[in-house]
Parts: C-alpha cells; structure tokens; sequence
C-alpha cells in the first residue's frame, strides 16, 4: 500500500483507445491496493491544434489569452480519463489546476508552483478514489489560469509527489527508461536500473530528452524518487532516479550524452584585456541567443582567441553580429563551424576518479577524431567535435568505458 | 452610453474568420463608446466533437466529468476572441464560468444560475475592457465545473444582463430576428419589430426556435430587454423582446407558430370515472414520454375518447403502452396518427379581442382542411391538423390575419 502519483504523456493518451489503456494500467495498481493520483497531458496534437488557431488570429497573442486556451487541452484530458475508469467501475474524480489550486505565480506560458492545496485530493484518496489532475497548469493569486510551459506536466507531477509526500513519482512515457546513450546510435546501449537526479540533470540537458528538466530539479530538492517507464509495453521497472546515497550502480560513468543542435564560433586575435568577453557575448545574448559552452585561449601578441557554441538554427545570426563585434574590436579573423556536435560523458563516480578526461581523449584519438573544444563540470566532460565523427566517437566511447555492462 | 451584453452563438464564431467578423462588430459598438460584455459559445461542431470522446469511452458519461470536458468547448472561444480583439489594439479579458463565480445548483449537464458576481466585470469595465464570459458553464458551491445545457449559452448572456442591470441584451444568430411565421413556408412572413416575452414563449415553445426558452423566460422575470440580431448580415434592428405595457405592435396577433414533431394518440371507450385521465397518461409518462396537449370528449354510453399528442419520435413506444392500458381498462379502441401538425396563433391582442378562434377555424374550413385537435390559452390558439395541410394552413391563415403587413 504506497501513494503513487502517476504522470502520462500526450503520446501515452493519444486516442480514446489509448485513455483506456492507461485507465487499464491504473486498474493494475489500484487492484494491488495503492493509493493513486494521475497527472495527464494534453492528446497529442491537441496542443498544437490550439496554437495553430491563435496563430491564425495574431502574431503574439496575450500570455493570458494562451493560457487559458491551451489550458483546455489537459482539461479535456482528465475527464476523458475519468469517463474511462468509471466505466470499468473504479471511483475517480478529475481536477483541473484551478480546481485543486496548483498555485502558482503570474509569469504566463511558463509559471512555476508555489503551493498545492491537497485537502480535496486526501478526502478523495480516502474515499477510495483515483485522483486525475490536469498537468501543465495553475492558477495565479488572482484567479488567472496559467501554465508551466512545454512538458510542465512532469513537474506537475513531481509537485504534486512532493506536496502529498508520495512514495513515487512515475513518469509514464514512449520510452522505457534512461539509457546508458541514445540506442539508435549504440545497438549495445543499456537501461539503467537507476541514475542520480544530478546525473539525470546533465543528460536532460546535454539532449537526452525523456524528463523535462525543471521537474528533476524539483525532484531532487524536495527528494521524491522519480521513476521512468514505457506507456507502451510492459518491460520491467523502468529507471530510478533518486539521491546519490542509496540505489545507485557503482560505475564511474552512467551514461555518454550528446547534442547535434550546436554550431561553434571562433573570433580570433582579440586584445586580451578586461572586459572584451562582454563585449563578445553581450551583442550575441541581446539578441537572444543562448550560448552554451565558452572557451579562451591565450594567443600571441597579448591577442587571445575565443569560442564559443550556440543553436545551430541561431547560428547565421550570431555569425553576421560576431563579424560586426570583429570589425569593431580590429579582431584577426572570425570562423565558425555549424558541422560540429558536443559529446559528454556523465557520472558521479568522476568525482572520486581521476583520469576519466585522460582515458576519453585517448579513445577519441585512437580513432582519429580531433577534438575542438573542451569543458569539464563535476560529473561531466564534454567535447566537441566533427559531426561526422559522432557515431564513431559515442560508440569507441561507450565501449571503452563498458558501458554495455552492469556493474554491481 | 450604454452597457450592453452581447451574446454570439456557435455559428457565428464557428472559425477563425468568423471570430474576427465579431471582433469588428464588437469594435463598431465599442467606438460609439458603449460598454461591452460578450458571451460566446462552443465553436460550432466543437461540443459534437467532444460528446462523440466521451462516446467512445462510455455509454453513461459521469454528469461531472461531461461537464468538464464540454466546458472547455467555450473556454477555447473566449480566449480566441480576446487575442482577435487585442490584435486590433482593444483591450479585452477572458473569464470562465468559474473565473466570474457564475454560480449554480450542483444539477450538472441542466444546471440553474443561482448568483453572479459582477465586481471583476465592473472593474474590467471601468479599465475599458470589453469582459468576454464563456457561455453555457458555471461552478457549483463545492467549485465543481456545471453547464447549464445546451443552448445555455442565451441563458448565461441574459443573467448577465440581469446581474449587472445592462441596457440591452443582444443575442446574435443565423436568423435576423422573430418572424411572423417561417419564411421557408410562408414567403410573406415579416420580421416583428417587438414581441412580449409571453408571445416569445409561445414561440419558442412551439418550435420557433430562435432562442432558448429558459433565458426569454429568465428575462421577462428580471425585465432584461432581449433584442434578436443576425450576425451575419447588416439587417437593422433585428426583433426587440420586451414587456408588453412598450413598444409593441398593436396586432392582434403576432405570429403563426407550428410543430411538425408531433404525433396523436387516441383512447376511446373509456369509462368515464374519476382518475382514468391518470390510468392512462400515468404509464406514458413514467416512461419519460412528454405530452403536450391533451383533449378528452365525452363518449357514448358513460364512456369517454381521450387524445392527446406527444414528440413523434416516441411514437411506437406510446402506442405500445397505451394498448396494454386499453386491455387493462376494457377499451373499445386505440388509434394513433404521426403525420399530423400542430399550427398556432400567438397573440397578446387576442386577451382584448373575442372571435380569434372562430376566425382561424372558418379559415382553415374554407381550405378544406379538417381539425383533429383543439387547444387554447389566454394568448394563443392552437389546432392539430394533418401534417399535408400544414403550408396551405399557414399560408391562409397568415393571409387572413394580414400578418405581412405591419400594424402601428
């Protein structure tokens, strides 16, 4: 007898026939005496649909307006949901954000939870009821409906485990858990029985796209262990994603990490004085663009080389404001390059052991692969390199480190 | 200077297109500085799609979670219609039922308004937003979703009118206003400058159906002058609903109402006892079979015939029942008929004027045409005649009572 909140993605309620589906699985775990709330998104291209008809009305439509359209798209969700299991004969009640006061603040298309009124959800729990809440959104102070942003369901979800202090938090998705790297790119690529929230936190963010990112933030600071599993097949229990201490695989890497959406810029031969990193990147940002990783290099004649990586779809952009920063600083020579990738390898074990860096520059050079740009965090090392080396380098990689093996 | 509601039904704000012919409409009234609450119904199609969901999952839809799902239909309009206007630089605000506090009985798919709370929408008006109310939805106590019905939407737009004591409330439609009989059927039928709310009743009820009975009811109680308009073309001042003391022609009577939905069953030989009204109509309606008028004749031999009609589409079921009560009460004989019609004079001039009757009967008698039925009340007269009669009826009686021409 556990509460358990459940999160079920657009994909995963797709279809009427898939709403029963899920109600199908809820059915399971109800059957087995566990308390159960449910956290659902819109139906896939819902969403989408309702953003398509504000589009044809204006360019820039009223945060608020959005709002409450796009909040909509969950609310037909849980009732749906809700129809499907009271037709098999369980009690369940649905809840859109509003309704069980999801507060939150007033920022529109991307507000963040500051408070979850659960009374209403305890009394339906223990009236015996599956509780169904619309992911996604809240409600502000004042009554205005809001949403968390793209995938804000998860957090949703988290918040909600948080709140009633659930003993898990799982995220029902297309895919079956959290993988050592991309499958598609290494056939020998392992799910991983478990995974901190800090690891999880750089794959997320590195391009390994399976939990929104704020929602493992969330996670790992109120502590509620967060599960991964496929909607669609039955495959075991998925991957845990919980604190370093307990659980853990022992392995010095979990996982290898990468991203095809980058592209580097190289501004060489500018005077290295205080201050002329600003001037670089200052243009760059108030245009929005968002830079990733950044690299300094001492050059000759008090001159120093810069790089950096950004967006590759920002990338023309940022190379005719960088050509203007050079013409104004008297800068040698400005290159850039949208064919490269960023390859990392992710663990909290590099902590404890030295020579992780080392031993993945020698097994990319063993192959041949030049390495562009380097930048290393506590639990991770990233490289940059050609992008036609990607699946050369992840796979000489995952091997090196035996990533295709459990450890104890 | 004047406050006005405004309500636009799902045709009219059917797409995108539409949305923003309201938009402009909306700004017309704005710009000779009137001030404006709109409400807006589904999308038309929109509530058919969302019903046909739940189809799929369930026979029996739980009321509340119906509610949940339909409401969001309106929600979507109210957000749409706020961005078009903001686009053309008009400050506008969305609210749903629940974010207006419309408040209402927990009756859910049929719920009643109980209480509206205006502040917001006084507040919003004084900024010089135009408020846009989803229609058709409101919250119970408990803060449960309800909607009121379909058609509802008339309803929610004449509470708010009542609640905020507006000049005027406008209910924009396909039709351009109340005419005196249907113009597919009568090419002569005029448009009515004003009608009583007790002719408007009659009206509706008898298959005009321009509005929903439950608002032009809801107005005449708090006195809300309704005005019909067309939302697609630029007819004039449409028909204005009002008390009967203003404004109103002098007519003696106003329109020419017919019901092609009926059918008439008939008990003969009955005896004739006290209660066997009740023995026969008793069955029928614990059935949930509506009937609607009702005649008893007295027969030979201290027997009684008993007709009365009800909604064609129960036809077979009633006949089915009043046979078994014919066995049960020894009568001589059944009949039923569902090719008849029942065509009516309305009129508020008829309580001051006697011979209306009369008049109606000589001139359906000169057409040959035999009455089957006969029912009256303080301002209408109604005949069931049979259904191939019905546009030589209408069109006779249109003639003689000089309909096509307006009275001053």
């Amino acid at each position: 007898m556990a509460l358990i909140v459940q999160k079920y993605g657009g994909t995963s309620v797709g279809t009427t026939e898939r709403i029963v589906e899920v109600a199908v699985r809820i059915q399971q775990w109800r059957d087995k005496g566990h308390d159960l709330i449910v956290v659902v998104s819109a139906m896939s291209g819902e969403t989408n649909r309702l953003i398509g008809l504000a589009s044809e009305l204006t360019r820039q439509p009223s945060g608020r307006e959005l709002d409450v359209l796009l909040s909509t798209g969950e609310q037909v969700t849980i009732a749906l949901l809700a129809m499907a299991l009271m037709e098999k004969g369980y009690a369940a009640k649905s809840y859109t954000g509003s309704q069980v006061h999801i507060l939150t603040d007033s920022a529109h298309n991307k507000a963040r939870i500051l408070d979850i009124d659960h009374r209403k959800i305890r009394e339906d729990l223990a009236e015996g009821k599956v509780v169904i809440v619309a992911g996604f959104q809240g409600v502000d102070e004042a009554g205005n409906i809001t949403t968390l942003g793209r995938g804000g369901s998860d957090t949703t979800a988290v918040a909600l485990a948080a709140a009633l202090k659930a003993d898990e938090c799982q995220i029902y998705t297309d895919v079956d858990g959290v993988y050592t790297t991309d499958p598609r790119v290494v056939p020998e690529a392992r799910r991983l029985a478990s995974i901190t929230f800090e690891e999880m936190l750089e794959m997320a963010s590195l391009g390994s796209k399976v939990l929104q990112i704020r929602a493992v933030e969330f996670a790992g600071k109120y502590n509620v262990p967060l599960r991964v599993l496929s909607s669609f097949e039955e495959t075991g229990d998925g991957t845990l994603i919980t604190t370093e201490e307990k659980n853990v695989e022992s392995a010095l890497i979990s996982g290898i990490a990468f991203n095809r959406d980058e592209a580097q810029l190289t501004i060489a031969g500018v005077p290295d004085q205080p201050g002329v990193a600003h001037q670089i990147l200052g243009p760059i940002s108030a245009e929005n663009i968002e830079v990733d990783m950044i690299v300094q290099n001492v050059g000759e004649d008090e001159t120093t080389d810069f790089t950096f990586t950004i967006h590759r779809t920002d990338f023309p952009k940022a190379m005719e404001i960088l050509q203007q920063t050079a013409d104004k600083l008297g800068a040698k020579k400005v290159a850039g390059d949208d064919k490269i990738v960023k390859v990392s390898l992710v663990g909290v074990g590099m902590r404890s052991h030295a020579g992780i860096a080392s031993k993945m520059f020698e097994t990319l050079a063993k192959e041949g692969i030049n390495i562009l740009m380097i930048s290393t965090s506590e639990i991770k090392v990233s490289v940059v390199i050609e992008e036609k080396y990607l699946e050369l380098g992840v796979r000489a990689l995952h091997s090196a480190f035996e990533l295709e093996t459990e450890r104890a």
